[in-house]
C-alpha cells in the first residue's frame, strides 16, 4: 500500500536531519532567540525582499492561524473565510475558541475568494448587533488545490485596503502554489499583496514548522507574547530555525515543492488521458479526480487516499496528494491502474 | 562561555536523532495516529503499570498545561497553584486566556503545596460570587528545584479526593525528580497519586515533546478534540512518538535525568564545601546558590546563568541548571572558580 | 409616526410598574435570593407542571443564550442553529466569544429546524479535526415568525435524544408562540420536549427579564456561578422576580401575548385581503408582507418598521411587529393605507 | 430584623419609579438609542464638564468591569488590582473568563493602590514569558470603604501616563466617595484623572444601572459592539437612561449618597464613642467595626450584617452598609445596643 493521503506521511528531507545532527550540541538560547532562528529570519527577509517585516517560527498551521488571527483582531471582529477554508472546517473551532466568529463568503469552485464575495459579506454586516468582519482569510494553494494569480491577489489586496480589512494568507502549501504550472506569483510579491502570510514547512519537507511573516506594522507589536500565550513557543526553538535555514539556504524549498507538483501533474495528465475529469481546477499537489466507484475500489487495493465526495450514484471524487517524497514509480503505477481499468471496460 | 542557563540549550540526545533518521521515509498516518506514537503510548502504559490510562503526546509544557487544564475545568472553575507555579508566572497568562483564574496557595520555600495551604484557599471560596477552585496544579520538580516525597503526594491526593479536586502534576522535569537523591517516588506510583500528569521530554533529551497521562476516566473524553483545537496536534505526530519510544525503550530517560542530577550534585557539593548556602533545598537539576556579588560577576566571565534574586546588599542567589548534556569538566571548572574565590579572599 | 418596529418600543405593562412600586421599600436579599424571585420560580414550576427543574432569571435574550450555551458545552462542542438563528446573526458573536462555533443547519422557510437538517450536520462532522455538534438551538417563535407544532418538537426531541444532543429553545417570543392561531403546544409540554428553554419577558410586557428553565439534570450544576461570571446577576435581582410573579400570577403573560397576536392577525388579514402575500408563514406577532415599493414608501410616512429584504425589482418584504401595547386603531390605520393604495391603483 | 447587609436591599428611589411610570407608553428606539438615554448621556457630559467623552449605560458592576476591561486590553495584557479588588475576589473570574489575568498589587489597609505598589508589579514583569500589565483597576470607594484623595489620584494618573497604563476606576460606590467627609474629589475631576470610570447607579438609588465614561480616545472605538457581545445591551435601554436622567436632573444622586454617608457617620461615631475601633479608615457608607463576639451575637438578634473577618479569639470585624434608604431610627437603635452592651459590661 502506497499512500497518496497527504503530504506529511514521511519525516523530513534528509538535509534537514543532517542539519539538526550537525548543530545538535551547540549551546543556544531558548525560545526562538537562538542564532539559527535569527539567521533564518534574516535569510527569509532577504528572499522576500523586505527587511521591514517581522518573522516568527511556529509549529503547525492551525497554531499559526489561531495565534495570528486571535492577535490581529479585537474581540468583536470576525474573520471571513471560504466555506472550504481550513479555519472553517478543519481546525476544531480553534478560531472560535479564541473568541472570534468565522463568517463565510462564497468562494469559486477552486476555493478562492474574490472582492465580490467579500462585498456581499460586508453588505449584510451593518451594525453592532452583528460581528464586524475585519480579516480576510485565504489559502494558497486552497484546500481544494486552487491557486491565486497575481492579478487576483492584487484585486483582493486593493479591495481589502479600501475597506480596512486585513488580508491574511495561509501558506501551508505555499511552496506548491509558487511552483505550480501557470503560476505568476513570486514569494517576493507577497509582502506587497498581503498583510501577513505564512510559509509552510511541515507539508514541504520539514519535520514541523511554519514561518509567519507580518507585514502591516500595526499587527507586529508584542507578537511574541501571543506565541507564548498560545503554547506555541518551543523551548528548543532552534529546531525551527535550523530547518528554515536549510530549506532556504539555496533552492531546496522550491525544488521540493516542484517535485510534488510534477508528481501531481503526472497523475493528472494520466488520469485525464484515461478520460476522467476533476472536481476542481488544480495545478498543485492536490488533485481531485472523479472516478467510477469500482475503479476507486480497485485503486484502494494498492493505494491509500481519501474519498472526497459523492458526485453521482456511480462516481465519486477522490483526493490524491503528492509531496517532496512521492516516488515516481508509484505515480506511474497508479496511472497504469487507471488506464488499464478503462481498457478492460472498453473491451 | 559555557551555559548553565537551562536544560534546553542543546538539541536532542544522539539516539533520538538516529531514530528519526532511521524511520524517516516510512509512510505513516498523520496527527498522532502513526504506529510509533501508538507503540510509545503502549510502552509508557507498560512502564507505569496501568493500561487503563490515556496517553497523548504534545510539544511543550505550556501547551500541555493549557490544553489539559482548559479541558478538565468548567468555565467557572479555577486552578490552584503556588505563587512560583509555572502556570502562574511564566506562561503569559495561558491558563487565563482559556478563561480560568489561577488562584494562589501558599507553598513552602521549595515551591511545594500541601493540604493545609489548599484548605485555606477552599475556606475563602464559599459561594458563586467567587470562582470554584477545582484543580490543584503542582510541579515535580518544582520551579525552584524541590521535589515531592511519596508521603507528601499521598497526603495531597487523599486531600484532593476528599474535596473533589483534580490533582494535576506538571512533569516538565519529572525525570530529574524521579532520579533525585533521596527521592522515593517511582513513575509507576504516579497514576495512583495524581489524576493526570505529564512526562517531560523537552528538558530531558528530546527535541521537543511531553507525554500527558490522563488517569481519571471523567477527564479522558474527547481529549483529541482539545489537542487539535489548541493547535497542539502535529501533522507529523510521529516526531513525538519516535522520541518517546527511544527514551523509554530501555533506561535512557532515567540515565539522562540521572546525569543531570549528578552534575547538579557535584555543583552543589562543591559550592557547599566552599562555604555557601542555597535559597531552596534542591537535590534536582536546578540549584540556587547564594553567592557574594563579586563572585557572581567573576562567574559571569566564564559561564552563562540567571541571577535569580537579591538576597541582601552583598549577596544574590543565582540559578544553575544542568542537563543530560552538561559536561563534567565544565562543572568542575565552575566549582574551582568558586573555591578559588574563597581562598583568595581568605588569604 | 407609529412604530411597528419591534415589541420593545414601550416600557412595561402597568401592573408590573405597580408591583415594583408596592414592594419597593421591602428589604430583601440581593442577587436573586430574594423572596420574590424564589416565589416566582416556584410559581413557574407550578405552571409548567414540574418541580424538578431549575429556574433562573436573567436580563435579556443574548445574555441568556450565551450564559446557557457556554455553560452547557465543553470547549470543543458547538451549537447547531438555523442561518436565521438569533445566535448566528444578531448577537455580535456572543456565542463564539465564549469559545464555541455556531454550525449552520438548513431550516425551512419559516426558520424551523428538523431532524433531517441536523442529521446532515452530524454527517459531515466525523472526527476531532472538526468541532463536535452538541446542542441544537431553536427559537419559538422563530426569528421570522414561524412556530413549532407539538409534533415537530416531539420529533426533534426524539432525534436529539438518540444522538445525545442538547435541545435548547430560545423563547424570547414564547408567549406569542403559545398563543398563536393553530398552535398546539402548551407551556407544560416544554419540559418534556426540551432540555432547557427560556420564557421571554422583555418582549412580552416586562421591563426586562427572561426566565431560564433547565430540565436536564446534568446541565444544572453550579449555574449561578455562570450567571455571576457573565455579569448577568443583578444586585437587585428582585426586579426580575417581581415581574415574573406579576406576569404569571394569573393569565397576564398569555393575555399580553394574545393581544399582540390578534393585532398581527388583523394586519395579516387586512394585507392579505388587499391582495398581498408574505415572505414566511407566520401566525405570530411578526409578519413579513411583500409589498410594492411605492406602497412601502407611502407607509413609511406614517409608520415605523424595518424593510426586511428585496424580493424583486418592484417589491420588498417588510417586517411588522406587534406587542402587548399595540393600539388597535393604529393597526386599522395601517390596513386602511394598504387597502386604499390598492383601490387607487386599480382605478 | 433590619438589614445593614448592603446598599441594594431596597428597590429604587421613588422619583425613579415615577419617571418610569410617566414615560412608560412613549414609543422609543431600542438598545440604548432612545431619547432618554441620549439625553442622559448629554446631561452627564455636562455634569462632568467634558463633551468629548463617550458614555454608555450598562446594568451592573461586574458587567461593566468585564465589558470594559475585555475591550480595552489585547489578549496578552493584564489588569492590576488590589487583592481586595472586586474583580479579583467577587466576580467569579469574570475578567479571566474574557482571557485576562488579574495581577495583584499590594494595597494599603484601605484597599487603595499607589504608584509604588504598581511599580513593583511592573518590575517583575519583564518579558513575553509573563503577561503584560496594562490597566490599573481601582475602586472609589474601595471594597473596604476607603476613598482616594485628589492628590492620590493625580499621582496615580501621572504614574500611569508615564508607563503607558490605562487607569480605570470602578465607581460602584462613587456617590459615596464624592460625598464622604473630607473628600476633595469632584465628579468633574475624574475625566482628567482616569482613562475610564463608571458612575454607579444600582448602589445609589437606581433599580439597576451604571454609566461608563470613556475618556481616552483609543478606548472608545466600537464599544457598542462590545456591549452587545457581552449580553449587556438591554432591548429596553430606556430603562437605564430614564433613571440616570432622574438621578442627575438635579442633585438627587449626591443627596442619596450623602444620606447614606450620614447614616454611616452616625454609626461610626456611636460605635467609636462606645470605645470600639475599626478595621479600615472609612468615611463612606461601608464601615468595619471590630467588636467583641458576644456583642456581635447580640446585634445579630436585631440586625442583618456580614461578619467580615476574625480579628482575635474574642473579636471580629463586621461590615455595616448604609444606603439612600437607611432609616435613621434603625441606625440609632443599633448604636444604642452597642452602647448599652458596654455599659452593662462595665457595671
Amino acid at each position: 500500500m502506497y499512500s497518496f493521503k497527504n503530504d506529511y506521511s514521511e519525516g523530513a528531507h534528509p538535509r534537514i536531519l543532517e542539519a539538526l545532527a550537525e548543530t545538535n550540541l551547540v549551546q543556544e538560547e531558548g525560545y526562538g532567540e537562538d542564532h539559527y532562528s535569527l539567521e533564518a529570519a534574516d535569510l527569509l527577509k532577504n528572499k522576500i525582499g523586505r527587511t521591514d517585516v517581522d518573522i516568527h517560527f511556529l509549529s503547525g498551521g492551525t497554531q499559526v492561524n489561531m495565534t495570528a488571527i486571535a492577535t490581529f483582531l479585537r474581540p468583536h471582529e470576525a474573520a471571513i473565510a471560504a466555506k472550504t477554508g481550513h479555519i472553517n472546517v478543519h481546525e476544531t473551532g480553534a478560531i472560535e475558541a479564541t473568541g472570534h466568529k468565522v463568517v463565510i463568503a462564497e468562494s469559486d469552485q477552486d476555493g478562492k475568494l474574490g472582492p465580490a464575495a467579500i462585498q456581499k459579506v460586508l453588505d449584510i454586516h451593518e451594525d453592532e448587533h452583528m460581528v464586524k468582519p475585519k480579516l480576510v482569510y485565504i489559502s494558497d494553494t486552497t484546500e481544494v488545490g486552487g491557486n491565486y494569480t497575481k492579478k487576483e491577489l492584487e484585486d483582493l489586496k486593493a479591495f481589502c485596503g479600501e475597506h480596512d480589512l486585513i488580508l491574511y494568507m495561509d501558506g501551508a502549501r505555499l511552496g506548491s502554489a509558487l511552483t505550480a504550472e501557470g503560476n505568476d506569483l513570486k514569494l517576493e510579491d507577497l509582502p506587497q499583496l498581503t498583510d501577513a502570510f505564512y510559509i509552510g514547512g511541515t507539508k514541504n519537507g520539514a519535520l514541523l514548522g511554519e514561518a509567519l511573516v507580518i507585514i502591516r506594522d500595526s499587527l507586529k507589536e508584542d507578537f511574541r507574547y501571543a506565541i507564548k500565550q498560545k503554547g506555541a513557543m518551543l523551548a528548543k526553538g532552534r529546531l525551527l530555525g535550523i530547518q528554515f535555514l536549510e530549506l532556504f539556504r539555496d533552492h531546496l524549498y522550491f525544488e521540493l515543492a516542484g517535485h510534488a507538483n510534477q508528481m501531481a501533474d503526472r497523475l493528472r495528465k494520466g488520469i485525464s488521458e484515461a478520460g476522467f475529469g476533476f472536481l476542481t481546477h488544480s495545478t498543485s499537489n492536490q488533485i481531485f479526480p472523479i472516478l467510477p466507484n469500482p475503479l476507486i475500489a480497485e485503486l484502494q487495493q494498492k493505494f491509500g487516499f481519501f474519498i472526497w465526495s459523492k458526485v453521482d450514484e456511480d462516481h465519486s471524487s477522490i483526493r490524491l496528494v503528492t509531496s517532496w517524497a512521492t516516488k515516481e514509480e508509484k505515480v506511474n503505477e497508479l496511472v497504469e491502474v487507471v488506464k488499464n481499468s478503462v481498457k478492460s471496460r472498453t473491451h
